[in-house]
C-alpha cells in the first residue's frame, strides 16, 4: 500500500521546495513508509481539496473574505482511506497509526513540539520578506500569480513592496540571524547529545527547522550569500542538522 | 543542607506572587529538595546579586542606558556552594544536580520546552497590560516605586497608560483568551493523557504555565472576575492544572 504525498512543484531540481509540505516528506521518509508524490500547482489546490474531501486547514485572512484556507501538504492513506492535511496532523497520524516506525513525538512530546514550533517560525519570520519575493519569481507563471495575489492579500502590500533593500535589508537579515541564534540557544540545551533537538534522533521540531533550511537552501541556491551565512551561523549548527538529515531527504 | 531560594515578597498571603520565581518554587517543591526563602525586595535584587556574586540574567532595555540586568528567581546551594539565577537554568542545575528526584526536563527535552516557553510567554504577554498595573498598586511603597519606574522605562509609558479601558480593555483580554486558547490547543494534543503538558507528570513548561496562573489569582484574588474568567476558559483546564500541582505550591 503506497501513500500519496501532495506536494507544490517548483522548477527546481526535484520539484519539492515548500517548507510546509517538507516536513510530510521528511516525516514518511524517516518512518520509511512508502509513498510516491502526486504534484499539485498552487491554483489547483483547493479545487484538488474539495474533489477528495481534504479538510481546510485555517481561516482565509479576513481581508481577503474569510472563508476557510485549503493548503498542502496532504496525505491520502489507502490502508485506512484517510486523507489528512497539515503537517503537524500528518506527522500525528503516521505515529499513531505506524507505531512501529520511529516516532516524531516521543515521550508524549507533540504538544511541547508544537509551541517549540509556533516559537520558531514567529521568530524566523522576518525571512519572509526575502523569501517570498524570491520564490515568486521561480515558480509556474500559473503558480506565480497565485502566490503573488494571495501573499499580497495577506500582507496587505505587493510583493515587491515586501522585499528590503539596502540598510533595510541588513536589518531585516540581522533579525532572521537573530531567530536563529535563539534557536541555537535551544538546541544548545540539549547538552551536545547529538545534533537534533531531542539529541540523538529527529523529532518532528528538527523537520520543521529543516524544512526551513532547505527551503532557503532550494530557492536561493547554494551558492547564493544568504545560504552560505545560514550554513556557517552558529558555528555550522544548521548544516549539520541538514546534514543530518540528508537520508530522509529524497524526493519520491 | 538547605538551599536558599531568593524570592520577592508582596503583601499577599505566602508573600509569594512573582511568576518568574514560582516556577523555581514549584520546581524545589516538586523535587521535594529542603529549602527556605529569602525575601528581597525589587530594589535590593541588584545590590544582593552583586554581593553574592549571582549572574545577571539578560541586559537592561537600551532606552535605560544598557547594562546588565539582576533578576530573581535565585537559588544557593550550599551542598555544591553554587549560586544561579533565571528559572529554566535553575531548574537545569537540579535537574542535573539531584537525578534521583523527579526531572522537570524528562527524555533530553530541554531545548523543545524551552521553544514552549517562548512561545507560551509571547502569546500570552498582553495580560501584563493588567497586571503590572494591578501588581504596582499591591505592592511595599518602595517596592512599587522601583516597578513602575523600571517597568514605564522598559515600556515606554507610564504603568496608567498601558492600563487599557473600556471597549480597549475588553480587546486586549480577548486576546489574553486567545492565548490561553492556543495553549490549550497544545495541551490537548497529549492525548488526554493527563493534566500536564507531557502527560501524568509535570515538566518545567506546565510550571511556567501555571506560575502565571499563580499569579493572576494571587495579584487578583479568587473572587475577581479576571481570575474566575481564566478558571473558566478551556474548560476548566488551567483551573485542573493549578489542582494538579496544589501539593507543590507551598511557600516555605
Amino acid at each position: 500500500m503506497t501513500i500519496i504525498l501532495y506536494d507544490i512543484p517548483s522548477p527546481f531540481p526535484n520539484k519539492a521546495f515548500s517548507f510546509n509540505t517538507w516536513k510530510a516528506r521528511f516525516a514518511l521518509n524517516y518512518k520509511g513508509l512508502p509513498y510516491k508524490t502526486e504534484w499539485v500547482e498552487f491554483p489547483d489546490i483547493e479545487a484538488l481539496c474539495k474533489k477528495l474531501g481534504i479538510a481546510p486547514t485555517e481561516p482565509k485572512p479576513t481581508s481577503t473574505g474569510g472563508g476557510p484556507l485549503y493548503t498542502l501538504p496532504a496525505i491520502y492513506d489507502p490502508a485506512t482511506n484517510t486523507y489528512i492535511s497539515e503537517s503537524l496532523r500528518i506527522a500525528s497520524y503516521l505515529d499513531a497509526t505506524y507505531p512501529s516506525t520511529p516516532s516524531l513525538f516521543p515521550h508524549n512530546t507533540q504538544g511541547v513540539q508544537a509551541g517549540f514550533c509556533d516559537a520558531f517560525k514567529a521568530h524566523v519570520s522576518p525571512i519572509f520578506r526575502f523569501g517570498i519575493p524570491q520564490l515568486a519569481g521561480t515558480l509556474s507563471p500559473r503558480s506565480a500569480a497565485y502566490v503573488r495575489q494571495t501573499r499580497e492579500e495577506w500582507l496587505g502590500a505587493p510583493i515587491d513592496k515586501i522585499l528590503p533593500h539596502g540598510e533595510e535589508a541588513k536589518e531585516v537579515w540581522a533579525k532572521v540571524q537573530a531567530a536563529w541564534g535563539k534557536a541555537d540557544e535551544w538546541y544548545a540545551l540539549n547538552g551536545g547529545r547529538g545534533v537534533f533537538l531531542m539529541g540523538e534522533k529527529p523529532c518532528f521540531a528538527d523537520l520543521l527547522v529543516a524544512s526551513f533550511l532547505i527551503w532557503v537552501k532550494t530557492i536561493y541556491g547554494e551558492d547564493d550569500q544568504k545560504w552560505k551565512d545560514l550554513a556557517s551561523w552558529n558555528g555550522g549548527r544548521w548544516k549539520r542538522l541538514l546534514d543530518g538529515l540528508e537520508k530522509y531527504s529524497q524526493v519520491v
